[in-house]
């Protein structure tokens, strides 16, 4: 869940992690720029030892979309966790919230604006700045 | 079959599928973003263990085109996956989808104003996000 | 021959092909994208078998002109081919067509008006969508 | 802390460094211009010996800012330093300063502005071109 | 010589040809396109033997300006022969010729006002597509 | 000293100049461009001897501008030439002037009102095409 302007707005990120054949493993995403996927492969390996190292990291936003809001880090994040261990997220489940180099997932602005649009939409389980402090902190 | 604005457009995408010298391999598009190309790639060797992985894939949209509906990658991948396996995609076929990383064909706007031209059109064979879920389920 | 907006208008491209030295040959046009260079190179080498893939590929479109038009391929790939062959093309022609990733020469707009135009101009040997339906079949 | 025009902002800049597995290290920024990245890690090696040489060294300005103010090389010296270090900065610790490429803490505009602004967001450890006249001085 | 507009105008180019210590050898150019710097020098190999493959070619325009105009590709291969041979071009000397990929000078538009105003200027040898077909032909 | 407009201008310009752990050495600039600062390390390499080819060479404009004005040429190279010698420029000095690539000192725009800027602002010792036409003949 991202802002456009002050309207909360639902899209969908996907990764795909697959081995690669590279000495230089790939970071190729649409619609998020390529430095922003780098530092977020960056903060996955060093603070959950995610083994992504080696492996090829594909993140596309559907509908075409480009997202420049740093609150969507935490879903690039979360996916390419999903897909590196080959686990789904939770059902129903939405998130939002940007992604230290620390690890930790930092408030983004509107939160209570978000958090209000996400249960009216129905989502049961929400991955946020208010319910995790750091990436770590969530157990997939 | 893409969106432009409000109005279907029909568009070929070609492929050109051929073994690669290069420790790197080409994936070189005109008129499709190269990162869109490479993600595309990646979900053929992934979900459909497609034999590309070591190939130079080029992709072409005649007529000079370029292209950013996202309606257009399922015709990317049927282009591709037809020079890769030499087989002929159906005469008289047409396709618009858009292809996410976990091998799904998502739904695009317009479907049903974009059905009704493709049939207005004489097109009879359709792959579209209605006749197939999955880019798996596409026999060739 | 190409059509800026819609007025022929004639262009004359040549190319340079050499041994290469490097482990990627240069494939460097002036005045045609580089992807576009790409994609008519690999054409001739699948369908003409045509030996660049070990050379060197210089493209320039001379008077300091940029090209989009896709009619443009059929003479680019000629130039590459004659200079391939170390054969001249035929005096006194002139050619215009878009060319497929299949190797096919595909249609362009404004046939008519173009062929009457390159008539007009003198030309004795026109090669167009009209005369070859591939590129496998201009003998040179 | 930078100037937006003429107004002191607060901004928080981080640095992750991890050894790198590439023969060629990688120096990625979001919000900072790669060449600038480039420049401060070349004054770190070279005037604190600092072991980033062989290391991959991540840069991320929060918020998703992008930062052109030079007084914010000092932030991206500390932050590199602290993580270098494994040293975690002082609390309550804020800094501005222009790195020079002789290791020197270069005056900026605005300093009373920043400073006055500084103190009365409460800062306690001001790290600025008034308390250190070289990186070196500066102790972590 | 080069044609700003309808207006002719006179610059220097200049070049430097030192042996290269890398497998790809440098084509750096300052106020001429790199595309055009490495078609010029394909051409000198060619048709000149001329012993640039293993060596880095610097083209500089003085006084920080941009060209565009086709017609000072003689300038410039003149200058890298010059410094590849050592020998410094006639005094009081200037150019102007489109150079195409065989090798021969071309035609550029304004011939007659450029000449007329080189001589107005004082300089006793003109190289131009008057003066010399080909690149060949001019005996440094 | 460049000129802004018709406005003298007084810049500082540091180089950092270090051993080198890669095949090709970096040549990193804020401030000039990429290709001009390879043009001004192979006039030094050329004409002076300089030993930087196998060393990285970092150019630094600071407070962050950026400089387009070829007057700027003479003091990139005296600030690379002193970093790799590591002997300061003396006390009070400015210079200004284009370098060409025969490593001739070049007459820049609006000499004299820099040379009287320069003094009015202090300067006593001044590198410029009047005290020296080439870069050889700089002592430092």
């Amino acid at each position: 869940m991202i802002m456009e302007g002050t309207r909360p707005f639902t899209v969908e990120i996907q990764a795909l992690v697959v081995s690669s054949p590279l000495p230089i493993p790939r970071r190729v995403a649409k619609g998020v720029s390529s430095n922003r996927l780098q530092l977020i492969c960056a903060v996955l390996i060093k603070h959950l030892n995610l083994a992504i190292a080696t492996k090829d990291v594909f993140v596309n936003v559907t509908g075409g979309m480009d997202i420049k809001d740093p609150g969507a880090d935490l879903g690039i994040a979360l996916a390419i966790i999903s897909s590196t261990k080959d686990k789904p997220l939770p059902e129903n489940s939405i998130c939002f919230g940007e992604l230290g180099l620390l690890g930790e997932i930092r408030k983004v602005g509107f939160e209570s604006k978000m958090l209000k649009e996400a249960k009216s939409l129905g989502y049961t389980t929400i991955f946020s700045p208010e319910t995790h402090k750091t990436i770590r902190s969530i157990k997939l």
